[in-house]
């Protein structure tokens, strides 16, 4: 370890503005140039409907790439170079993902909306954080507007409920479990502990990873998360979970919250709130609703029926930068009655917070979101919003789900493709078992296949475990894959089954 | 409550593209336009020096005016309308902090180098996700670069430490925290509670809500925070540290982890970091330092030695977005064992986490931070780090620094001001007191004229409670503020004294 030595202490010249290097740095018709050279090479890939996969490059080799393109200049500013720009644009679009081809289907997201990815570049350049009124106007008040909008969605009263904005579905659902915890152990902020009690979270055995990483945050251990189990749907079964409540209670473990999900992630299954929120009432318990994926839904009147029952949550997540197409983070928690979002954190601090609130800190939200600083995520989505109207997003959300349901039909009708489930979003998993596949062998092919598939085919699709076997997975999200691209990739899987089959044969 | 009916099984036509409107939403040539029309919107602020505060609006009528921007259009997709677009940047811009301006002091945050604008904007639109190697590659890449080259400058070995991005310094100072409990407490993440022992933490008074914040989060009570004393300097007393852990441990506390900060939000003070890592050893506690400030000092030679001793910190939470001048959030933990990294979060999802890790997985982050979904949020400091080298935050650096040292020798001079430190960063704090101010109004006379400077003056300034009596707060940012503006600052706080008394005198 090296030894910092202490020169505050040397003399310096008294405050002059610093050399021109900085004040270049910040030259408006420069950055007005370099703005338009990347959006020419942004604009690229909205034409170029080409149906490609994931372009993976070994690390050592992107690391020698991205080292080559940075300045060897230590002790000067190094002048601007529109040449170094380029490449490393290039580079940059190169290995990412194609997220507006319609062969990426990997992941829960995609190509945004461009106007919110060019409201999202104004948000980084005009005011920074969003956690407080006289530091984000416009967020505040666009936060405010689009939990009104989307509040009446879910069919909350404006007047009660409230809406926060907040950076990712995980940090959404961590501050939902506090505020259930500062309803059911109001003491703990201040005292810590629980004195014999153990608190408990009941979560769907298909609940995504942030919900029991929240709870280990907390404090909460792995033996405290009651799993409640599975119908064939792969939804919390409604009659199983009462029975599992019972015995954690036997167990000493007090469950103050249940976790249900509105599209899980692994295969979009949206569990039965309406049932859910009686279980949550007979045992006292608060309901969080994990809809980072499906709350979207809301928005399509031919889809909202799969949220059935949300109107009874205490709270809702619901992620924008999934099926709202802007860039992420954007994510929103809801509770239906404003008051409780004050539980879950509870502080002061002279700097940030006022003494004697008035009109405008009434708009201030860093009392009920995790962060100080905030980006304004709010601005992208509320300028869709009143650009467009709320038709764009049901228009795209309706096409990706009708599109999971017709590839469902289709897969029904090949022998050598498994369905694990009936889609009821945008998520569609699936098993290739052509024969001379031995049963044992299953899982690990389907790892095999994917990686296969990703490493240099046409289409990027991931994984998932499925009761302990692999499944493909194909996120439908773009309005350019159709049905036909998704018998393209039946065949590029089967192309590389017979590979794999092949290869085996071989050793 | 409204009751959301089932309407999922409604017949629906085969997945056929959707209509014109969304493929309008995505046409290339209308993204470059749009593009072109906000950065040119963007680029004014740049040239525009004058001096300017806040223009605080009243939220009703800031409310309507978003709201008549908005289309009523629900069932069709609202075409593209470039006035509208005008109209909602015109309105964001100009009730934004002018972050640009010698004026804007408020808060810790500046305009940003256009450049990494300009990155972040391709960050948005080119790949989402950057927790995981295949969704995000340049980024994953770019992260471990600048881990590497911030890692020398903080004095670590670049093959033992690592460094990983997370969304804000709240959630670094959370991440840090878990990773010292599950040194302290392996069995705490699966069996949860402490079973008599209760973990506490040991933070300087004048710590970061965050950090407190974070305890509170992981169930850790306010009683279990140990408050170390500070000197008159307003950093940790190391030699009343000592007596106060050992107090602690008396009360039944464990505490396991001292939390310093390089750079109080507060006044910008730099905690004794070599004389507390010695403690800390002694004590045999995990020493996080909350860098979030100052960390960025270490790029300077004339400052670095701020942070004399760093290098014996278990970990350092250091935000790109307030002293490097990019977009926020950028935020970067750094460990000086890389493999304790691993300790925050223990988990596996199938669908992101890989059950036979490969060369690529090796660069996924997704295990070591907080959230699945994270914006490739080191982009914009890589590339401008790759463009200009680390002499452009030097450079700004220094000048800030320079200032608040320069600034605070002007206040000595005045008889009606009270400086209540001497600036070690970019931080100045002090009090006016005109004659005729009696010592019991010391305190309201301080948020009436900050409040009044807010409501209309030339200067955004901030404020802060020190001792229990607020001051006023200057946080110098922007490279074209001289000391001839903090000398128009204390004029105009004289005049908003002057008619503060006046007021007073006619009631």
């Amino acid at each position: 370890m090296t030894q910092i030595d202490d020169r505050c202490a040397a003399p310096a010249a008294p405050s002059a503005p610093p050399g021109e290097g900085v004040g270049e740095a910040f030259d408006a018709r420069r950055f007005r140039e370099s703005a338009g050279a990347v959006a020419a090479r942004l604009a690229g890939p909205l034409t170029d409907l080409s149906v490609r996969g994931l372009a993976l490059t070994d690390p050592a080799e992107l690391t020698a790439a991205a080292r080559a393109l940075m300045t060897a200049e230590r002790d000067r500013i190094a002048p601007h170079d529109p040449a170094r720009l380029d490449a490393i644009m290039d580079l940059y679009v190169r290995t990412g993902i194609p997220v507006h081809s319609p062969g990426a289907m990997g992941r829960q997201f995609s190509g945004v909306v461009p106007l919110a990815g060019v409201m999202d570049f104004a948000g980084a350049m005009v005011s920074q954080p969003a956690s407080f009124y006289e530091a984000g106007q416009l967020p505040s008040v666009a936060e405010r507007i689009m939990g009104e909008e989307l509040g009446r969605l879910i069919g909350w009263d404006p007047a009660a409920a409230a809406m926060v904005t907040t950076s990712g579905g995980s940090l959404a659902n961590l501050t939902a479990l506090l505020a259930a915890r500062a309803r059911a152990f109001p003491a703990l902020w201040t005292r810590g502990g629980t004195d014999g009690v153990r608190p408990a979270v009941a979560v769907g055995a298909d609940a995504h990873y942030s919900v029991t990483r929240a709870a280990g945050v907390m404090g909460i251990g792995e033996t405290q998360i009651v799993r409640l189990p599975l119908d064939a749907a792969r939804r919390i079964d409604v009659r199983r979970a009462g029975p599992a409540l019972a015995a954690a209670r036997r167990r000493g473990l007090s469950v103050f919250c249940l976790v249900a999900s509105a599209g899980t992630t692994s295969v979009g299954a949206f569990d039965p709130l309406d049932e859910l929120a009686g279980l949550c009432r007979e045992h006292g318990l608060w309901l969080h609703v994990d809809g980072a994926h499906g709350a979207s839904l809301l928005v399509s009147g031919e889809l909202r029926g799969r949220l059935r029952g949300v109107e009874h949550a205490d709270s809702l997540t619901w992620d924008a930068h999934k099926l709202m197409f802007v860039p992420a983070p954007c994510t929103m928690l809801f509770y239906r009655d404003g008051a409780r979002s004050l539980g879950a954190f509870r502080q002061r601090a002279s700097y940030v917070f006022d003494e004697e609130p008035d009109e405008y800190a009434a708009l201030d939200s860093g009392g009920r979101n995790f962060e100080c600083t905030k980006r304004p995520m709010i601005m992208p989505l509320w300028t869709l919003w009143a650009m467009h109207g709320p038709a764009l997003f049901a228009q795209k959300i309706e096409h990706v789900c009708r599109l999971a349901r017709d590839a469902h039909g289709l897969l029904l009708a090949e022998p050598d493709f498994e369905a694990v489930h009936a889609p009821q979003a945008n998520i569609l998993c699936f098993r290739h078992r052509p024969r001379g596949l031995a049963a044992p062998d299953v899982h690990r092919f389907q790892n095999a296949v994917r990686n296969r598939v990703r490493g240099g085919g046409s289409f990027f699709i991931s994984k998932v475990d499925i009761d302990g076997t692999a499944a493909l997975r194909a996120v439908l999200m773009s309005h350019h894959t159709t049905l036909d691209h998704v018998r393209m990739l039946l065949a590029e899987i089967r192309d590389a089954g017979r590979a794999l089959l092949a290869e085996g044969a071989d050793r």
